[in-house]
């Protein structure tokens, strides 16, 4: 997956300002580099919040100066990161087009766009552009280690979710369209694909209540729609915990190979002995003494 | 099952066109039925989209007479389907009363009745036979060949899923009695098959609002009831989630199995050894060194 | 588990109509037993249809007279099982005091009692005792054979659901007490117990929307309790996963235990050998060719 | 973790008084430490039905006086339990900030406070804080045997949980923003917070139904991101199965080893055997003979 792989350095400069860049950027262990990546989260979830704040009425009536001042603050800072990270991979269009890339791209259009289409009538586009902005939060989970094995099961568990998800939508037209024959519009179920969305809202049991059933041949095949989508919920939970099962199952195992790796015959060489075996499995030689776990 | 049985060729003819079509229906790993495959996908989304954007009343404004057309296209075209696989097939019977040859038929049927039931008076009930039409897309599920795992433990647990939601209804009746009592018809619990309806409803956490306890009593047994429910609704998911696991076990062992048989014995011909056997388990001989994995 | 023991023959008579009579009802191989049983089934369907169709007005308004004989020949019936069931079993107090006995009483009492309590001011509370009827369904999971594994999982895993119960109800009770300060009782939460409610109903995901923070401290608090149930859902499927998982595996493995049970050494009497081995584990002596599976 | 440490007792005496109240406080083998756990646990229950009865306001007008001196009962008796776990621990200062014993002193505090802070204005804060002596109900799950392997699955997976979390409130925050620009304020998306705390009520299946889409683009992005939310409700129930099934096994295997250790060699003490060996793995001497499980 690309979306996991590390970027190479620029080979114009394998010294110089670029290196320091590239390690302060891309590398993990070093103090700069640690505080490099905290001073962006930082400034991702405080972008974010300042988005947020603003589109609170009575905040933004009082505080819109400070959040335009704010807003094109964190956009000049953004623009030098994404720059910087051009000037300093080895391949920049590669970076550029990578979904991390698009998404850095993203989070600094909408405030320069802003610019060229000024005027009342645009604002509600430029605002829709704006929000785009809260995309950067998306970064943060490049910075968590651990979100690895939950990813992997996700994307290995991806083809059968598709397919369930398939199934979920087959039966939402299905449903759908029985429900907008049987209520029809004066109920709510005012065409086809309202329905389709009644249908989902409710077999996800989520139900929100705006439109309902109102005859009792509605209702019974509404409770059976409910039946199934409560049958069939288990459906991607058992496909995600059994990926979930066998990719730690896996884990352990490589680990545990690993431990008994640990000693090796010294005569024929031989690894993969029991932890408490004390003669080779394969030439009869004494082994050393197991180490302590 | 017959739902997923291969179809066999009408031995009246092994040559000629009925050959040549039963290859391109029935046959996936030639270059024109893969063809045949994804053009009949494209007709199904294609003639269930016509359906939904039907029936979107200012869309129907503009469009009708499109739709009516396209309609009577889609319909031509299954219907020369139909009867191409009446004709190749060798019990061109069976798959008549097959599950695939009955929606294949009803996916067609509602257009042409459409006709023969004219007038404004029936014009409810042809549309609810043409919403039939949407079985079409049900198809679709045929052609995906990666559903056989999630299907086949679907299958396995299917009895244990009736019996649950045998339960299910069990005690939706109770707490819907129950309910009809404390509530009463003015609070909308107003007989009981609409209680059910609502114990239902809650039971399985979609909780539409339409109806909704208003008494002290009825709340604290509607809390009841939803705790009873949040309990059990682990119960599928533990159901599937068990055999499905079981069936990934079973499918890496028949697989593990099959990597066991690739070393066999030069002497006695016996496969199926140990990865880390050096000696033949049945006659003593050596064995030809394991590959690497 | 009383609630599965088997019901010994009343010693009186070893013979005669009690002999014929216990085998009827209690044994499940004969035909006559089998007939009874389903006679009950439909008896019971029938019974609760009756009950539920009586609920609705415009069905009662025209066959309230019908649904009254009806009323009473079930009750008849059922009494007169209830009144053999005593008669054939070696201790009747026992059958009396056990579950099934007190259902099986309970759906026959309120009919009963309809008369005694005749009057329109006591409708009401006859109208409940008679609810009290449809509990005659549970009596249908007694003829399931299939329930076995199911209920063991559930029965096993009983005091971990009891105590996640628990946990639930305390964080309705300090969530719910927060909301009464935060929203107070303007906004629906007009008690604790009103408010413990909303915070079952919220989170255990069924949302009905009657009651609904408006002020945006509440909305917060409700997002992170909405959370916190996300969370938690989980745990219930995983006690009863974990059990079920176990109960099937410990299932298996006795049923390859008894697998390989089958081919016992001639020699030393050895059992338990690989299904593939030709020569006893123990003492080396071939072993009989094993079965085909 | 603080959470389950044992205390320790106070050094200053190991005889007399303090050696017998620590005893009676943390031991749980003896007749008056259980009387003690006992009288504890129907005291905090029922302090918090006093609470919870209180704020119900029918019956706060009839009983005002008996709750205000229960109140105070139950304050001065959680006050004595307080001072006495203070007394008889080797650390009070550990123990006063400990999670316990914070939670203990808030359960006293806000009816000491009312003392202080008089006066009809404050009531609501007052109130706010009384609210806080629900916490006491928490202390119940300290005298709950069973709760630690729940408790252990749910602590190893606490960090993926977390990661789980901040995922769901990144896709609530770039939904909610979607749907505040889509649907805007006057479909009750008033602003950014709003909008995250519907996407949160969606996506977790709550559905209030008190804000709606009602557009079709934003009826399309709330069916999206329900089957979003769909999709990876399995992500927290298949993190705490694998680790409650981990659990299991490793209890399981821990419970096997022990098993094993039961035959010793009667040479070299050697044990750990297979239960099928019938030599010593370290010595050769024959074993005695297996028990029967």
């Amino acid at each position: 997956m690309r979306l996991f792989s590390t970027p190479q350095l620029n080979p114009a400069s394998e010294t110089g300002w670029r290196r320091r860049w590239f390690d302060i950027i891309y590398r993990r262990d070093t103090r700069p580099s640690r505080n490099f990546d905290l001073l962006l989260v930082y400034a991702i979830v405080a972008s974010v919040l300042v988005v947020m704040l603003d589109s609170v009425q009575h905040i933004h009536a009082a505080w819109a100066s400070w959040f335009y001042v704010a807003e094109w603050g964190f956009t000049l800072l953004f623009s030098a990161e994404y720059a910087l990270r051009l000037l300093v991979v080895r391949r920049p269009l590669r970076y550029a087009l990578s979904i991390w890339g698009i998404i850095d791209l993203l989070a600094i259009l909408p405030t320069y766009l802003s610019l060229l289409l000024p005027g009342a009538q645009t604002l509600l586009v430029v605002r829709a552009l704006r929000i785009l902005r809260v995309f950067r939060i998306l970064k943060l989970t490049r910075y968590i280690e651990e979100s690895g094995i939950l990813m992997q099961a996700l994307w290995r568990s991806r083809r059968k979710i598709l397919l369930f998800l398939s199934l979920v939508i087959t039966i939402a037209i299905v449903a759908g369209s029985l429900m907008y024959v049987i209520e029809g519009p004066s109920h709510g179920f005012s065409n086809i694909p309202a329905s389709m969305y009644w249908a989902v809202v409710t077999m996800a049991t989520v139900g929100f209540g705006d439109i309902v059933p109102q005859t009792t041949l509605g209702r019974f095949v509404t409770s059976a729609l409910i039946l199934i989508g409560y049958s069939i919920i288990a459906v991607p939970t058992g496909i995600y915990t059994a990926e979930l099962a066998n990719g730690m199952r896996q884990a352990e195992a490589a680990a545990g190979r690993r431990r008994r790796d640990d000693r090796g015959c010294v005569v024929c060489g031989y690894e993969g002995h029991e932890p408490a075996a004390r003669y080779c499995n394969r030439c009869g030689h004494e082994l050393p003494e197991p180490l302590e776990p």
